[in-house]
């Protein structure tokens, strides 16, 4: 049986999904693609035999050719492709952020609380990393304690000029807010930014790197080290402290060079090379479950927790002060911790 | 479109091939079965629902709804399958052995040949794993000058009692000798195998771990540590030694975990720990070839050469000497290097 | 020419350094030993065949047979040794802290400022350590640009029932408070300590660990993460982050063993086994120094920077605030950079 | 006390063990020095406040201000300046080799078990290595069981335009020669050596690489890559394979710098960055031995059985067959395993 997934959205990330789910995934085709630039979705319709293109997120929401529905539009207009799927009963796979304000992914919870069922996943792909999955299998297996610090760093080789000190919390520094949250099973309780030496690579008026605070509810520390102009590659970094030990993501494998003088290794050169198999891993897992009849990993409670943190970052960063995060009362259907 | 792919063997590394076309890979199905074992070839195709129970190899090539065959059975079988394919018209993926004796390699070589097309690709996965991948990419790019020497390990954990050191050749290093062409692009010259001192935990009159030299026709010598009763896990381990530099296999990849004294991070259990991702690529790159109407990676000539190789491995295990091999002339189907 | 050191103070860490100028390092031997403890002492001088016993720290100074002097009392007593060698016109090697208060630092300053040379070396001995003296050595070679952050991690397997939390800040942070000031050749501006979740491993009331934040006065941020009931090992990290790159203390070689379904490396036991290279390393430069007619290494004003830092890092202990540091002029006899 | 000591040859290697006993070791000085070229000689008596030039070897060891003996002449000569200290009652140090043939070799010991004490140091300076003593740890304590083979690499940068394959066997090969009996506490029953492809830095004429193969008298292999002008650094590399697991010697230790797509950590230059704490030790324990009465380290058997395996070494090398070695009876002075 194939499951046939509807995409809006065709720009980077869009298209990068839709051949992950056109020729890596198994089990799936995409059977409707629409984008805001609908020239771009045509050039994308073009290539896939299997998929017509639609001329609003809305229509491909209610193709009956489209069982599931994939968002990798423009983050201010996820909100309305999500409710609209829930609305159409469609299981939706959501890119990050699931909305962009606390009122938007609160809607987005109210609207799959009254549907009485999650229909939403958010695409927090580390959770599918191998080595991140390995972390969390060793703390889980507490043979080293509770935890009680986390170091993070999140390097980024560059980014377009119009790249903002907002866009590190908001787009960096998001995953590493969704990974704390996942790795400890715990909410985040308040958020402080500090403004290290900035690089003489930032443009002007911008701060990079950041080092952000995050505290938990139980105490445990994690700070980020979140910097987006590091030059020398995609470095992604993780220890975290426990009673009796740590445990720390590795350097990436591969081949190891002897020559002059040095050994060396590999650095990922980007998101793409570091993450290509937790993507395929986390919408294999999507598509999966979709298909057996539900959905799986990140919730629409974590999107909203993760935007909450972000907006409360983003506070941080303004006011150079401990921002306390407040969230709403978990709803029933998501007590139970995700994947 | 869907590539419908007929499995010939029903038994451990069939039912994970099987598992990987219906639940892994992207635009293939299993749409047939069978095995010797006809009640296991049942139970299989009863788990999957576009796959029929074909009686025999022969009837499951010739049926229509198969356009790709892939033969998992026992070796001793696998030239009859091989040949049918070619027969038929249709493209074949091989376990190794391609077959087991030097003249049955020569068979397929002749038939293929005669079809004037490659139809056959041998299931070397160590190929399409990303650390010989890298390996290879360093040679090639002649960074550091050329391969003089390699040094490989194949430890595998532990065997069943009935094996022997006949199999540590043809079932062990065989991928070494395989890894050994293709990373140099150049054949074996000759063969010694030499017996260390045996482990405890061999079976009596075993000789495990043996020393098992590879002289390329370039004068490169492989040296390969092959033993079966490892113990502690799988470790695959290779360094090429060239005139400016070193490449090497780093440690697989992972969390480090520090805890009583030590850091320490995993080694994969087994094989198919190891070379997951290798066996995914592998069979992706050839249900991508086959519905582009080709085939890709190791041809019927890697298969044949590499049982040459076993072959006079085993000679030279029991003569104790150094034993050079001797190949038909490479027809012109098999000039260029295969990927 | 043989150097002869009397020894104030003859604990733990003074018959460690008793032990290394008689038996490890060229050019000197003990020649007076004394302690507040006179039997721990006489039971140290017994086994030095060179060595006399003295009465008081003022009459090992006093002794003619005692070219220079090393500190190792209690440290409150640091003071009255260092500046009574002063006055004496011999030289002086003291372990850290230099003395308990700023304002006692100061006096030293005074002191060794009136003399108009450098007669005192504090014994902050990571400066000699192979691995820390490589990364500075890349820091100054600019070819990974300006620093802008650190990550610091100061691992301390167990301590004594009545250690403090203030005591992390003065007996192990001092050690990461000279690194940070000897790595970017600057001082600290300001000092906030975070109190992370507390391990069920240390006493009550003692937060253990903390994460100490170390603005620099060139706005590079440092921060330390301190643990001194970290169980598993001593495990001292740190990793600069710099505009074009990183570098980081890599883990301790030695050998690696694979059992069990792990490679295993070692971690440091104790800070002797850690440090015992750059400790031997320390105090040989001092002799040779000292034999060459001066000092080298870390100033009185280093150990008075290094005391106000500690003082300022327990007052944001207590207030749970940013606190800054103000410094007196620094004199011209410290403007070089120390080695 | 301080231990007077003679040396004999102020070459490159003898001016390091001066500069070794005068700068860094403990409880010893040079009083004496002579070489065949007296002037080279004179050069170094006079940056020696405490030594004294004199004409000859046997002067030296005459000498009544000679207490010990360091012999680092050209290799031909060490037997008469080993023998002359024996005679004389004086213990000696001698740099590999110890005699440069067997016969030599045999006198030295046929002299020493006459005079009835140890009294002869060979310089096998790897045994002190930390890494080196790290493994044989490991295998003494038996926890991953009882050893079958050993993979080794000598890779030295490049060597003078002199150089021979010969050379590779006496001069490299030696210091694995030697390892290998100590790590395995056992006797070398054979050696085959192997001629790889040729590297093209190699003079005319001249393998380089080797592979020689050391079979042990209890059936463990030990195969060591030799290779004289690997170019980009000087890498020592050691696994020993036992049957419950392995252990290796890491890469050497260090800063870890990110930079420009790669992770990369340092290759030592040569064999004094690699070794100079292995030389530090090795002659603080002489030193150390000495001064209490006796001697330490490789005896004069180790020194005689790794020429033995030289000179058989290079039989192999022009026979290209396995040579056994034959070794004398070993004396009841060497019963014990060497340190």
């Amino acid at each position: 049986m194939t499951l046939n997934v509807g995409v809006i959205g065709t720009g980077m990330i869009g298209q990068d999904h839709i051949r992950r789910l056109t020729h890596v995934l198994s089990g799936v085709r995409v059977s409707a693609v629409t984008d805001v630039d609908a020239g771009r979705a045509k050039t994308v319709a073009d290539d896939l035999p299997a998929a017509v293109l639609q001329p609003s997120g809305q229509a491909l929401i209610e193709d009956p050719a489209v069982d599931a529905v994939v968002v990798t539009s423009w983050g201010p207009t996820h909100e309305e492709y999500v409710l609209a799927a829930i609305a159409a009963g469609k299981q939706v796979f959501c890119e990050k952020p699931l909305a962009t304000t606390e009122e938007a992914c609160a809607r987005i919870l109210d609207a799959e609380v009254a549907a009485g069922r999650r229909m939403v996943m958010v695409g927090f792909m580390r959770r599918f990393d191998r080595q991140y999955r390995a972390m969390k299998e060793v703390l889980t297996g507490r043979s080293i304690g509770a935890p009680l610090l986390m170091h993070a760093a999140h390097r980024n080789p560059s980014v377009p000029p119009h790249f903002t000190s907002e866009m590190i919390i908001n787009d960096s520094t998001v995953h590493d807010i969704d990974v704390a949250r996942w790795m400890f099973d715990d909410e985040i309780a308040a958020v402080t930014v500090l403004k290290p030496r900035i690089s003489s690579k930032a443009a002007a008026g911008f701060n990079d790197p950041l080092l952000v605070l995050l505290e938990m509810a139980s105490g445990v520390i994690v700070d980020v080290e979140a910097m987006v102009n590091a030059g020398f590659g995609y470095d992604i970094r993780g220890e975290v402290v426990c009673e009796d030990g740590t445990v720390e993501l590795s350097e990436s494998a591969g081949a190891v060079v002897k020559r002059a003088g040095q050994y060396a290794g590999r650095v990922p050169a980007n998101w793409r090379e570091r993450f290509v198999s937790a993507f395929d891993a986390e919408l294999q897992a999507w598509v999966d479950a979709v298909t057996a009849g539900g959905t799986t990993g990140p919730s629409a409670w974590d999107g909203y927790a993760a935007t909450v943190a972000c907006e409360t970052g983003l506070r941080a960063l303004h006011s150079g002060r401990r921002e306390p995060i407040v969230l709403r009362e978990r709803p029933d259907l998501y007590k139970e911790p995700t994947p």
